[in-house]
């Protein structure tokens, strides 16, 4: 078992090298971000609720008339259902409560429409928020106008009136990221990278726990190949987002 | 980290204790039974085929028309669809193909019928077969009437059989389980007790690898109830099928 475990894709020892490494800002903050709230890391209080909030990479067709926690269909086929299920096997006697309110075609203003009844009002001790490739996306093709600096603003004005109603909560800041196939072009860039910058910038911020997803998925594509990972470089493949599973968990620690 | 890993819910130190206490049949024997293919264990090859093979507990609601492997529309919403991904985000460059072909309602003599295209022509290098509950179901609601031999006798046909015409597959018995809720009442027992022994049986018989379920919920409802694992006594909620991937991942070794 033990060999077995060495030959595997570890995540953590890879973000604990490039940290150590001091591999630039995404992984060198993704620890420093991470002790910020070591206090935080690993507990869990009992009746804990665990809400998911995004786009469509959350959403992850997730049946949203019923909006059931702690199933899959309420939870979708993505990183949700599977962070979600991993902690209610391991926390059986923790009275878990694990939502999902990612949401299709959300940018961040598309949140903050909804951010009282869909965010603030489930109570979460654990928000984990993944934003920002609509924001981009939708602006490439005619739909939106909002600048990087629209996106950073309304960002913080979201993270910010959540830390005044849910003193309490600990937030989680999930990197955005894309892949270079499918949808994903060299139009994207350099704003997604600005994109992706604004959201690292808000979690040092706040002091905030940080996923980093685009340093993981860019080791990840020298092992598998783009498409492996998210078959239109935005949405993952099964693959895809058990790796971003993976990863918040060992970034979150519980 | 290491705090929250001793509180979570482990299956491995928890069956490592019971077989070293020398817990009955049941854990006794999974260690055993996992020493036997020892050479085998964590071992992957590179293009390695992964199949799941059983009744609605396997088959959780996955896409039959298509039937694509690697990708949750294909491997359900269940334990498969959870191994399924970890496997394929830990060993991105093994190209892996991880099959579900597990069917609602089917007994042994399904299983049987279905083989050859269904097993045998996807040439697996790990098959998991999970059978049993719907051979004694179907018995108590009069539509069947297959005894325990019959159940014995068939399930080492269907080994047989794989082991002559796939030489060299690794198989994995899991052992069939239930939870005292929902449908299941005392009329269960003690056959169904019977079938599950009749399984294990199997697995020493051929010296296969063997996951034990049933101890393993044995324990999981001491910390939840057994609606927690599964609503109706046999068909598991996420949080079931989550126990029951952790559970395969561990005893398979990969």
């Amino acid at each position: 078992m033990q060999d077995s475990n060495r030959k595997r894709f570890s995540r953590r020892s890879f973000l604990q090298t490039t940290a150590m490494a001091g591999g630039g800002l995404a992984a060198s903050s993704l620890l420093a971000a991470g002790q910020a709230s070591g206090a935080e890391k690993g507990e869990l209080a009992s009746g804990a609720v665990i809400l998911f909030q995004g786009d469509s990479i959350t959403d992850a067709g997730r049946d949203k008339k019923g909006g059931a926690p702690n199933n899959t269909q309420g939870l979708g086929r993505g990183y949700p259902n599977l962070i979600g299920g991993a902690l209610l096997a391991d926390y059986p006697d923790k009275k878990l409560t694990v939502y999902n309110r990612g949401i299709s075609g959300n940018k961040v203003p598309d949140l903050a429409a909804r951010w009282q009844p869909d965010a603030i009002d489930l109570k979460p001790n654990i928000l984990s928020i993944l934003i920002g490739v609509n924001d981009i996306w939708h602006k490439l093709s005619g739909r939106y106008d909002g600048t990087v600096a629209d996106y950073e603003t309304g960002y913080r004005q979201l993270l910010q009136q959540t830390l005044e109603k849910l003193p309490g909560v600990r937030l989680v800041i999930c990197e955005p990221f894309v892949l270079r196939c499918g949808a994903v072009n060299d139009d994207w860039f350099p704003e997604f990278d600005q994109r992706r910058a604004a959201a690292n910038k808000l979690a040092e911020e706040f002091k905030l726990d940080r996923v980093p997803f685009q340093t993981v998925f860019d080791e990840a594509v020298k092992l598998a190949p783009p498409e492996y990972w998210a078959g239109d470089g935005v949405h993952p493949t099964l693959a895809g987002h058990s790796l971003m599973a993976k990863t918040w968990r060992e970034v979150v620690g519980i």
